[in-house]
């Protein structure tokens, strides 16, 4: 997969609710992924192509493989700050990293990565559209 | 709404997980309604009509009204039984209700009720498919 | 119950994540329900006794019953609007109504209520915390 | 970190509700990682150790590393297989792997693992407990 020359990299937020935490009186772990999620979809509104028109065009980036390491807990009402940056692009596949910090102190609670197929409509594995590849360009500028 | 004439029920049930819980330590009160739409699940199955056959003759049944009442607290690693009744069927809706039960003692933990519209692949209110009315008749004898 | 005299109402928005849908391609119906908790909080927040305060006073206040009317479907990327309300605060209990509006037209998708008894650490039923009074009251002016 | 010496599987289904799906007409990927979750519990209960008791024992076992594979997409109605294999056992530590099967056709939809610290009740890392070690050892016999 080829590396992405210049990082793009796209910052958002996110305050814990009730509902993200279990009886252990942190957020249950398979909720980060969900924040993986709102990270890139945040970046790619942030480079001009929300993942809503990626669809319309007949696209779909589903999740192939994801990481996740657990450092710190997020707890109830904790603001965390989602970092989201693109790590590779290849021809039918693009990579993305993650970190989950804690807004108040910067402290990193965790980090991740996940690695999305490019599919069309009907589920087969097709070229990374072509107004992605531009749209990662025109922000890499 | 027509009343369903005689009382169909399916009972199922399910395994608390710890991400089902929040850090009161008992289930997050929103976990109640997957309960209750696994109930309806079971419901259709049993009475040979799957929701996913009835998405394939192209209707839908969203929820337009959901209610519930919290009892007692369903907890980590609990079985709690799930019975779901159709307590009506009008022109085009159709009702539920549910009682969310503690296996170990039969303790009611919570009870609530759903009403759904019936509508067609466009998304336009429509009759109540004739497959499903069919189903409940034969059911209910 | 006492009918809150004044009306208080917090407003906050979220943004939908492709987690939150379902296959209907909408917001999956116990989704509402986190919607509502993140509009309670924000509001104990507006009022200057977030949620934590209140945990960390000794009290707790579990939802005993909830309903949720649905008009129209939150979409993904949709950003909603939360509108919070006080309705009722007696002895041992209080109630908030909610309203859930697509933030770009303004359409109301959903709207609900939520009662809460209040319960002190070993889980029994317990007059609403002082803190909480004051600080209504302190908001109501 | 040492590897358990006899392999202890266990096996548990579950069958997928629509919340458990998004708009692309498949389970949300964040799931899994509920099924693994099951899956452990489950394994727990088999050897004779429920998670439960290890809690009130007064240890905790939060995840620290979780890694998945996405082969095949499971659908709403689908039960699902969840194989769970407890992978190995360190001083203070303990790794899961876990497979995703469809249970109709045996169809391997997803693979994992999860890596646990032990930790006591005051957050601090711990041995394991011996009480654990001991279920393990009677059930690899």
């Amino acid at each position: 997969m080829k590396i992405v020359p210049a990082k793009i990299t796209n910052i958002t937020s996110y305050r814990v609710i009730y509902g993200d935490t279990d009886q252990m009186g942190v957020v249950y772990y398979a909720n980060y992924l969900r924040w993986f999620e709102r990270g890139r979809s945040e970046f790619l509104r942030q480079i001009g192509l929300p993942y809503s028109a990626i669809e319309q065009q007949g696209f779909n980036f589903p999740v192939v493989e994801v990481s996740c390491r657990y450092a710190q807990s997020a707890r109830y009402d904790d603001v965390v700050r989602i970092e989201t940056e693109l790590t590779a692009v290849g021809r039918a596949a693009l990579s993305f990293s993650y970190r989950i910090l804690r807004e108040t102190d910067g402290c990193v609670l965790a980090s991740g990565a996940t690695r999305h197929a490019s599919i069309d409509n009907s589920g087969r594995v097709t070229r990374i559209p072509k107004t992605l590849l531009d749209a990662i360009e025109a922000s890499a500028d």
